[in-house]
C-alpha cells in the first residue's frame, strides 16, 4: 500500500533523527529553556525579520490552535473562522471546550475575505443588544487552507488591515506553510506574515519534523504570560530541546523550504495526472494536496494498491478525494501512480 | 555542570532512536490507528494481565492527567489528591481549566489513606446540603509521589477499596512508575495497578523514552468515547506511531524494568552519600528522586558543578533539595559526585 | 410609547402579586424545598401526567437552557440546534462557556425535522475518524420557536422517536410554552411534553409571572444531582419560594392557560390587521409573536406611538418586524394600533 | 417553628412589595435598561460617592461572584480567596467551572490580611517556574465575613494597599453589607468600599429585598464589556426592572440602612442571652449572624421549637451552631427565645 492520505505518515526527514542521535546524551534544562530552543528562535526570528517575536514551540496542530486561541479571547468573544477552518469541524470542539465559540463564515474555497469579516462585525455591532450574542474576538485564518487553497499577499493585506481596523488580531494556521511559501503562485514570505498576523504558527508536523509546530506572537500585547497557556493546556513538553532541535535543523540553512519544495512538485506531477486523464479538481491548489473528483470505479481500482481520503460526496458515481505528498514522498511512488491512473483511464 | 535537577535532561534511550531510524521511511496510518501502538498495546496488556484494557498513548504528564480526569468527572465533581499532588501543584490549573476543583487531603509525604479519603467523603455526604459543594468525583495519587515515596501494595489495595465502596475512580498518575516498581520496597506489580486502579498510566517521558505516557483503562464503564477526550485535548499525536514504536521498544523484552533499576540504583548511591555524610532525608525515598536536607555553604559549593533542584526552606541555613536520577544518569557522574560531596564535608 | 417590542414589558399577573403579599411573612426553608414548591411541583406533575417527574425551578431561560444542555452533554458532545435556536444566536455563547458546541442545521421557520437530525447525526458516525469532531449529544428545540412557529404532535412525535433511536435526549425549551399551548393549531399538551421530551420547561418568565422557569425532567437517566448544576451554575434562588408560589398560582386552577390564551386572541387581532392591510408575514405564527414585513415609512409613522422590534431587512424599502402580545396586553392598545394601521394604510 | 436558621426565610420588606404592585403595569425594556434601576444606580452612585462607577444587578450570589470573577481573571489566574470563603466552601465549585483555582489562605475567622496576601504572591513570583502553577489574579473577601466577623476600616485599606501594588484587584463579596454597615464595630462607609475596592457588591437578598446584589464596578479597566459577562452567565433578567425597583426603595430614603440595623440589634439580644447563660462564641461577631457553642441537650430543647443550623463539632458533646436574623426577624421571637433560653438553663 502506498499512502497517500495525509501528510503525516512517515517519521521525519533523516538530518533530524541525525541530529536527535548527536545531541542525545546532551544535559539540558527542560520546557524549551535550553540552547536549542534558542537557537531555532534565533533562526526563525531572522527569518521572519522579526527581532522582537516571541517564539514558542507546541506539539501539535489542535494543541497550538487551541492555547492561541485561548490566550487571546475574553470569555464571551468568539473566533471568526471559514465554515471549513480546522478549528470549526476537525478539533473535536477544542475551542469550545475552552469556553469560545467558532464564529463561522462561508467558504468556497476554504479562504474567507476581508469583506466577509467587516460584515460580521457590523452586523454584531449593529445589533440593538450586541451583548446577548458572542463578540467577535479574532480571526482565524489557514494558509494554505484545508482545501488546499492559498491566500494571495494581497489578499492578507486586505485580511490584517481590516482586522486592525477592529482590533481582532489575525492567527494564522500554518501547520501546512511550508507548502504554501513553496507554491508557485506564492507571493508571501515568513517576513509578511510576521507583518500581517498578530500571531502564526509554521507547521513542523507535517513538513519534515516528527512533530512540532513554531508559534510566532508579533503583537506585543499578545505576550504576556504565553507560558502560562501552554503549561495549562498540556503543551509544555518536559523535553523542549526535541522542539528546539528539530526548528534548529529545519531552519539553520534552508531544509524547511528545501522539502517544501519537494512535497509540492509531487503534488504537482499528481494534479497534471488528474487533469491530463480528464479529472475536475474540487479546489484549485498549487500546495501539498490535491482533490481530484473521481468516478467510483477509478477510486476502487486504484484503493487497491493507494491510500488517499474522501472527501466528499459529488454525485451519485463521482466523488471528491484527497491525495496528500509531503517531504518524504518518493518520486518512484508518484510516477508508478501517475502510470497506474493513465493506464487505467485508457483500458476502462 | 552535571545535571540532577529532574530526570528529562537527556533525549531517549539508544535503542528508542535506533528504532525510529529503522522505522522512520515505514507508512503508517496516523492518530495511533498503527501496527506499532498496536503491538505495544499488546505487550501492556500481557505485562498488566489486562486482556481487556484500553491503551492509549499520549505525549506528556499533564495532558494525560487533565484528559483522564475530564473523562471521568461531572461538572460539579471534583478530584481528590493529596496537597502535594502534581494536579495540585504544578499543572498551572489545567485541571480546574477543565471546570473542576482539586480537593486536597494534607499529607506529610506525598501520600493518602484509605482512611482520608472516606472521611472527606462522608464530610461530602453529611452535609446538610451537599449539592452546594463540590462532590468527590475520583481518586487520584501519584506512585512513587511527588515526594519519591511509595505506596505498599496494602495500602493501595485499601485505596481501591475505599474506593470502590463509594464508587469513586481510582486514577494512579505513574509518571516515574517505572522507578517505583523498581524501589527495593516495591511488591506491587503491574497486573497488581490494573487490578486495583480503575485507570493509571506507566510514564516514558522520564523512563526511557522522548516522551509518551501510556494510560490504561481497566474499568470498562471508562472507556467509551476516550479517544474524543484526548483528541479534544490536543492530545492524538498525528504520528502516533512514535509513540507506539518507543513503547513497543520499552516493552517488548524488558528494557522498561532495566532502565529503571538503573535509575534506583544510581539514587540509591546518592542517598548513601548524604546519609553517610551526616545529612538527613526529608522524604525516605527509595525511588529516582533524593530530598537531601542540605546547608546553605554545601548547596552554593555543590552547585558549582551539579545543578539540582530547590523543594522547600527547612530553617534560616538549611534548605531541601532535590536530586534526581533516571535511566540516562552516568555512573561517573554520581561517583565523582559521591566523592566531592564527602571531601566537601571533610575539609568544611 | 405603547409597546409590543417583547413578552416581558411589565411585571406579574395581579393574583401573583397578591400570593406574594399573602406569604411574605411566612417563614420556610430556602432553595425550593418549601411546601409551595412542592405543591407547584405536584400541580405540574398532575397536568403532565407525569407522577416520576423531577420539576426544578429556575429564574430565566439561558440559565435554564444552559444549566439543562450542561447537565446532559459529555464534554466532546454538542447539542443539535436549528440555527436560529436561541442558544445558538442570543445567549453570548452561554453554551459553548460551559465547553459544549451548537451543532446548528438550517431553518427556515425556527423548526427543525427528525429527517435532519438522522442526517446530521449519521453524517457524524459516517466520518472516517468521527473522533475528530463533536459527537452530537441531545437535540435542543423551541416551541414555539423564536419564530412564533409552532411544532404539531406529528413532528414531534417523529423527533422524539429518531432522537430516541440514536439515544439523543430531546430537550425542549418552552420559554412561550403557554403560547403554543394556547395556539389554535395547537395539537399537543403537556403530558404529550412530558412524553416525547427528555427534558422541557414551561416558561413563566413571559407568561404571567415576574420570572420563572419550571424544568420538567422525566428520563430517569438526567434526574440524578441535577441541584447539583443549579447551585453551580449559580441558579439555585435562596428564596426559591418566590418560585413555588408564583407556579403554584400558575397552575393550580388554570390561570396558565388563561393568560397565555389572552396573549394569543390579541396577537391573532394584530394578524389580522397585517393581512387586512396587505402585509406579508415573515413567518406563519398562530402564537403570540407576529413578524409583518413593513415598508419604510410605515414602520417609522408607527414607531411614534407604538414600540417593535427589528428582526430582518427584506429589500431596500422592507423589513420584517416582530410585535408581540402577552398576558398583559391591553385590548385598548390593540384596539388602537388596529386603528392607528388601518388609517396609515388608507391615508398613505 | 420559629426559623433563625438563615438570612432568607421570609419574602420582602412591605415596601418593595408595595412598590412592586404600583408599578406593575408599567411598561419598561428589558434586560436592566429601564428607569427604575436607572434611578437605583443614581441613588447607589450617590451614597457611594463614585460617579462614575458602572453599576450591575444580578439575582443571586453564586452568580454574582462568578460573573465577577470570571469577568477580571485571565484564564491561569486564580482567585485568592480565605479557605472558608463562600466561593471556596458552598457554591458547587462554580468559580472552577469557569477554569479558575480558588487559591486559600488559612483563617481562623473568615478574615484574611494583606500580610498573607503579600506572602502567597511573593511565593508564586519567587518559584523557579512560576508558569508551572495558578498565577494569583484577585483578592476576594467577603464583609461581612461568613463567620459573622467584620474587617475594619484598617484592615481594609491594608488590604487595597498590597492588591494595588502587586496589580491585583480587590473584590469584596458585600452579600451581608448591610448587616456589616450596621455593626457596632463599624467604621467603613459605601464610599470607603468604593475607593478601596476595585468591584464589590450590596447584598439586597438577605437584607430586605425579594432577590437582588447590587454589583458597584469602581476599577475602569474592569467595566468593559460586563454586560456581555452577566448575560454568557445566566444573570441578565429579562425583567430587570424588579432589580430596579427593588434598589430603589432600598436606597431611595436609607431604607436598605433601617433593615440593617434592626437585624444586628435583634442578633445583639441574642448574643447577650448565650453569653449570659454562659455560652462561648465561635466568633466574635458583632452583625447578624451569631455562632455559640451549644451542648447536645440545649439544642435538642431549643430544636423542639427555633430552627438554627449547625456549624461545626467542637468536642463530643458540643457543637457551634449558627443563629441569623434579617431585617424581618420579629422583635417578639426573639423575646421568646431569650426567655426560652434563660428557662432552660436554669431548670437544667
Amino acid at each position: 500500500m502506498i499512502r497517500f492520505e495525509n501528510d503525516y505518515t512517515e517519521g521525519a526527514h533523516p538530518r533530524i533523527l541525525q541530529r536527535l542521535i548527536e545531541t542525545n546524551e546532551e544535559q539540558t534544562p527542560g520546557y524549551g529553556m535550553d540552547e536549542h530552543c534558542e537557537k531555532a528562535r534565533e533562526y526563525i526570528r531572522k527569518e521572519c525579520e522579526a527581532e522582537d517575536a516571541d517564539i514558542h514551540f507546541l506539539v501539535g496542530g489542535t494543541q497550538t490552535n487551541t492555547t492561541i486561541i485561548a490566550s487571546i479571547l475574553r470569555p464571551y468573544q468568539g473566533a471568526v473562522s471559514a465554515e471549513s477552518g480546522h478549528i470549526a469541524t476537525h478539533e473535536t470542539g477544542a475551542i469550545e471546550s475552552t469556553g469560545h465559540k467558532v464564529l463561522t463564515v462561508p467558504s468556497e474555497d476554504g479562504k474567507i475575505t476581508a469583506g466577509q469579516v467587516q460584515e460580521l462585525v457590523d452586523a454584531h455591532w449593529n445589533e440593538a443588544s450586541p451583548e446577548h450574542s458572542v463578540q467577535p474576538g479574532l480571526v482565524y485564518i489557514s494558509n494554505p487552507t484545508e482545501n488546499g487553497t492559498t491566500y494571495t499577499k494581497a489578499e492578507l493585506e486586505a485580511l490584517s488591515k481590516v482586522c486592525g481596523e477592529y482590533q481582532l488580531p489575525l492567527v494564522l494556521d500554518g501547520a501546512r506553510l511550508g507548502y504554501g511559501l513553496a507554491s508557485i503562485d506564492n507571493d508571501i514570505t515568513l517576513a509578511d506574515y510576521a507583518r500581517l498576523c498578530d500571531v502564526f504558527y509554521i507547521g513542523g508536523t507535517k513538513v519534515g519534523a516528527l512533530f512540532g509546530e513554531a508559534v510566532v506572537i508579533t503583537n506585543d500585547s499578545l505576550k504576556k504570560d504565553f507560558r502560562y497557556f501552554i503549561k495549562q493546556r498540556g503543551g509544555l513538553l518536559a523535553k523542549g530541546r526535541l522542539l528546539g532541535i528539530q526548528f534548529e535543523t529545519l531552519f539553520e540553512d534552508g531544509l524547511y523550504y528545501e522539502v517544501s519544495k519537494h512535497a509540492v512538485e509531487m503534488a504537482s506531477l499528481l494534479r497534471h495526472a488528474f487533469v491530463e486523464n480528464g479529472f475536475a479538481l474540487r479546489y484549485d491548489s498549487t500546495t501539498n494536496q490535491q482533490f481530484p473528483i473521481l468516478p467510483e470505479y477509478v477510486m476502487k481500482e486504484l484503493r487497491k494498491k493507494y491510500s488517499f481520503s474522501f472527501w466528499e460526496k459529488i454525485d451519485a458515481t463521482h466523488s471528491a478525494v484527497r491525495f496528500c505528498t509531503s517531504w518524504s514522498t518518493k518520486k518512484e511512488h508518484v510516477d508508478m501512480f501517475v502510470n497506474d491512473l493513465h493506464r487505467l483511464c485508457i483500458t476502462s
